[in-house]
């Protein structure tokens, strides 16, 4: 039976094996429901980066820009961190390069793998659908906030547990926390986040709206797949 | 006001600052229940060592030894990692050396705090009434199994939030979601834990009777203190 494990934090990803094996890379708040979001509105392709230097090379290549530090959009650059943001005509068919604190250096950790692919809630059961027609492992990578885990990327991974339960075997307790934070959350997310940390930081900057939006399940029938350098969007 | 956070694998550990900080490291199935016991019956002094060569050398120099690799006892040593060898008469008074798989790793990278002490269900109160009542923030490291989160550590560190949440801030999700899981888990803990990787592994060693008695919340009144090299017993 194919196994279904959760890194909590891009800090473990050397225990886990990932020869056989499909990353998800979850960052809901806010990297990866950006990036779900600007494929269902036609982007092109995103380019993760690592450093904002590198973010402005893109930019002067003709790329639009998108760089966040701290929960905050970086001087100078077209887009932010905001899913709003990538919900506008301009984006259709452009090329993006983005970089983010925790979100960009999960997903350029993870090459190893057979395939990685982009996770949020918004796009949970097109994942989902598309990890029990495949033969591998899955392994989903918590973004986490530098280092440390989080718990809105960990109920991302107990959803999908959750969805893939009766086609994977759990090998790990991470998983199984996860499935099990999850189940206790699931009724009412936005209130049983309200303690969290990244909340509390959030709602300081004030983007409640964007919170909002992050944890709505299964809007999207897109699955933004890591090609190269860029991510582009899986043919479905 | 003190804060109490959870690091729930030692890999995680150089995440946290352990100035102004009391770490409480836990390994409930078994080093650090095995440790709380042998105090709660007598023993003078445990030396946790890294290697099972080590180990011999302190049994060369006359004391006990007890190691455990894998949850099995090691061939030539006196002791293992089952509780219920440190509940006789001969260890009283005695010295140990003692190497496990996770626990010991754990005290011995957590040198840099102001005090390492040693949890477990059956202490848990002890600790508790003791972090109350002084100054300093509070770390739970979860030993985890082979740098991997484990389910059995994380709800000791949720049962120490829980014991004092009325007078500690919790600064991290980790110590959030160690809270949830064991408010969810701690009406029968047993079959909580049914699940988990360690039981499983656990329960094909036939040690059935070692996990409930792990699970048995404030049975002594004893505190596991490091100092210098070796655990002593605190004075309360």
């Amino acid at each position: 039976m194919k196994q279904i494990d959760v890194c909590l934090t891009p800090e473990l990803l050397h225990l886990h094996a990932m020869d056989n094996t499909i990353v998800i890379v979850a960052d809901v708040f806010r990297a990866t429901s950006c990036m779900v979001t600007a494929f269902a509105y036609g982007v092109d392709s995103i380019i993760p980066v690592a450093t904002i230097d590198e973010c402005q090379l893109w930019q002067e290549r003709g790329y639009l820009a998108a760089a966040e530090r701290n929960a905050r959009k970086v001087d100078g650059f077209e887009l932010d961190n905001s899913p709003f943001t990538y919900m506008q005509e301009m984006i259709r068919g452009e090329k993006v390069a983005m970089t983010t604190t925790n979100g960009t250096y999960a997903i350029t950790r993870s090459r190893a793998a057979v395939k990685v692919l982009v996770g949020s809630f918004l796009n949970l059961e097109a994942i989902a659908r598309y990890l029990r027609s495949e033969p591998y492992d899955v392994l989903v990578l918590c973004a986490g906030w530098k280092g440390k885990v989080n718990l809105e990327d960990t109920l991302f991974a107990g959803a999908l547990v959750d969805r893939l339960k009766s086609h994977f075997m759990t090998a790990e307790d991470s998983a199984l926390m996860a499935w099990r934070l999850y189940q206790q959350g699931k009724d009412n997310l936005l209130s049983y986040l309200a303690n969290s940390s990244h909340i509390r930081r959030l709602q300081r900057l004030g983007i409640q709206r964007d919170i909002t939006y992050c944890l709505q399940h299964d809007l999207y029938d897109v699955i933004p797949v890591l090609r190269g350098n860029s991510l582009v969007s899986m043919e479905l």
